[in-house]
């Protein structure tokens, strides 16, 4: 393989003892980004101050770094921007969308789809108050509910639960059959697996970068808009760094052109500066790579797990190429058992109410990694390990 | 005074030969700050990875940030919670003011709004599709301007162009008199002079913290809403953490209880490690000793450039307590005039068409950069040192 894999690795900082499978939450810190942030802190905005904005590139950085991102997600130059919060970036793409389709009154989603994005269809609805519907069906019902009604088709590609993975080229093209806008939630598949929104003809896009591209907790998230739809979409959140000429302070909005109009608000140089070292990483990484390493991966846990665990069950697709780059395991007590994993140093998920989840991410998990997971996870089923009262009160959060 | 400002300028870094007049743009660095996001990057990111949002208190961050901000707005604890932009928690504001007078259908604001709420006032207004209109009336017409069919009355208390001051308390209840809710931006306020929401009888308040607060470039925004509106509100942009129950992963939306509604995605948590550290510089400060020390600041700039710059005339207002923490200037050739001052140290900035922007912040500013700022200012202007081809041709941006 092209990708050299142990230098990759050696980018990030794993805790000793650690073996870290929960990049599909938060990917771990890229070692560079602590001099890099520093460096934006002590030198940009330290001694640049208000002139970080021209001399420092801060102004063009969502762009810029949005086309960084954008090479991972087969997006044009130009295609996409970075900003705001993944919520509010389906939020600003769903509205776009629905206006594109304005006689029709269904937003089409699935219950696989991470229930942010479901709350903000039901926000937006509710603000629109033209009697639209959010249609939730099962994954696998999807292409048989298009129809002439719909709208939007919003999905996620990778199901945060399972990690099953949609046909993002076929559905696309089944909803483009009937006239439906395709929106598509990228957070867990950018990084992941390989992904061509141009390809698929995907006509929005967003995702988030603290999982599989490691920007770090509360990254700021990226928008795509097909440049077919990018001097149509009207961006709703209309912000004054989404404005024509933002520094005219004229007082009516005129929408950038193509992408820039996604942009809302004073953009967050500090994280898009950490982005920036994470992405630095991935220079050196083909994507076909990153997905052959992670089926390995995957499958091997899968093999071993079910070899060695015969408590758990399999709540991801066994097809290597349904499903992105995690593995979900279920167990009666998967939230005891997820502590006590943790407790020895193997950090994956809960999610309620019976699920494990462990994700995989070639750029610092390997095959090590795999095997210590499963010979731990082994150990504190087949010993009850995680029967102890301190791995049953529950968390405050995740 | 009580508040001792030798010691506060002590924790800023302002580089050496430079006189500082932009912290109503961009406040500077907090020494402190370097170390707490090295921490949080380090031993937070970097060692408790998806744990931190449990061990390091990331989860519950933007309410207990929300409180140290609210203290200095006047607003109880509880009542304000950090993330997103300014534009977006506007947007918020807006929408959820809006909602609570379905009857009427006029948002009135005024001309001395920062552009980008207007342009939020419009999109909403656009997805609204209600018939509502946005009226912009002069900042001295507001008053007269609020009757009955004004649903919201939409308000930046400190005028970013001149410094000019609404009398925000008197808005309010002469909005209240009619119905009307109040929406009010504190942007330039925040840090800048006493603001007292609970007092003024504010509905909803937003501002951002990388000017007066000094949270650094694209730090997160607040939101206030008045407790007696927080059970009503609709946060429209209804996003996972706003959710009652965000680890339950329902299909439906429930809003938190109280302002946490108002939270939307995963929130920027570099960012608010060096909000913190921001915020830090004000457990010593008495607001009261701010707006004093501020007024005799910009007093004194105002009595000294007039008298040594007979070429500029003022653009804010003479009246001490009619202003901010800023005194705008104007001259024909504000842009070229700014551009020398920058190249001789003294940066403030400049906005079309013809003002200059000089920020006086007592954290960090003294009598000392006033008279210095006022000479270079009289040298540039009497010399025409500002006429070279190199301070007129445009940056790129601000």
């Amino acid at each position: 393989m092209a990708t050299d894999f142990t230098q990759t690795r050696k980018q990030f900082l794993i805790p000793d003892g650690t073996i870290y499978l929960d990049g599909n939450s938060l990917g771990p810190l890229p070692i560079a980004a602590v001099d890099r942030v520093e460096r934006m802190l002590r030198e940009e905005w330290g001694k640049l101050l208000i002139r970080g904005w021209n001399t420092a590139g801060w102004y063009h950085s969502p762009r810029g770094i949005g086309d960084r991102v954008g090479r991972l997600i087969g997006a044009a130059a130009g295609s996409v921007v970075m900003g705001d919060t993944l919520s509010i970036k389906i939020f600003q793409a769903l509205a776009a969308a629905t206006a594109l389709r304005p006689d029709r009154r269904v937003i089409l989603s699935d219950s696989g789809n991470f229930p942010s994005d479901l709350y903000i269809a039901e926000g937006l609805i509710d603000a629109l108050g033209k009697g639209h519907t959010l249609k939730i069906v099962e994954p696998e019902s999807v292409e048989s509910a298009l129809d002439s009604t719909v709208a939007v088709m919003m999905l996620t590609e990778v199901d945060y639960r399972t990690g099953r993975l949609h046909d993002m080229a076929r559905l696309t093209e089944q909803a483009h059959r009937h006239g439906v806008i395709a929106v598509w939630d990228l957070a867990h598949s950018a990084g992941a697996l390989p992904v061509d929104v141009t390809g698929c003809g995907a006509d929005f896009a967003a995702g988030c970068t603290y999982k599989y591209l490691n920007g770090g907790p509360g990254a700021p998230a990226f928008i795509y808009i097909a440049p077919k739809w990018s001097e149509q979409a009207k961006p709703i959140l209309s912000g004054w760094m989404g404005h024509e000429a933002p520094f005219a302070f004229d007082q009516s909005y005129r929408p950038a052109p193509g992408i820039e109009r996604m942009r809302v608000g004073t953009p967050p140089i500090m994280a898009l500066a950490a982005l920036s070292a994470a992405l630095d990483v991935w220079e050196t990484v083909d994507m076909a790579d990153i997905r052959r390493r992670s089926q390995e991966l995957t499958d091997l846990f899968i093999t071993l797990a079910e070899a060695q665990c015969p408590q758990v069950s399999l709540a991801s697709p066994r097809d290597k190429n349904q499903r992105g780059s995690q593995v979900s395991l279920r167990h009666s007590h998967a939230y005891a058992v997820m502590r006590s994993l943790i407790a020895r140093g193997v950090i994956g998920d809960f999610r309620a109410p019976d699920t494990m989840r462990f994700g995989f991410a070639p750029l610092y998990n390997d095959e090590h990694d795999v095997r210590s997971a499963v010979s731990i996870l082994a150990d504190v089923l087949t010993n009850r390990l995680w029967d102890k009262p301190e791995f049953r009160t529950p968390d405050a959060v995740t």
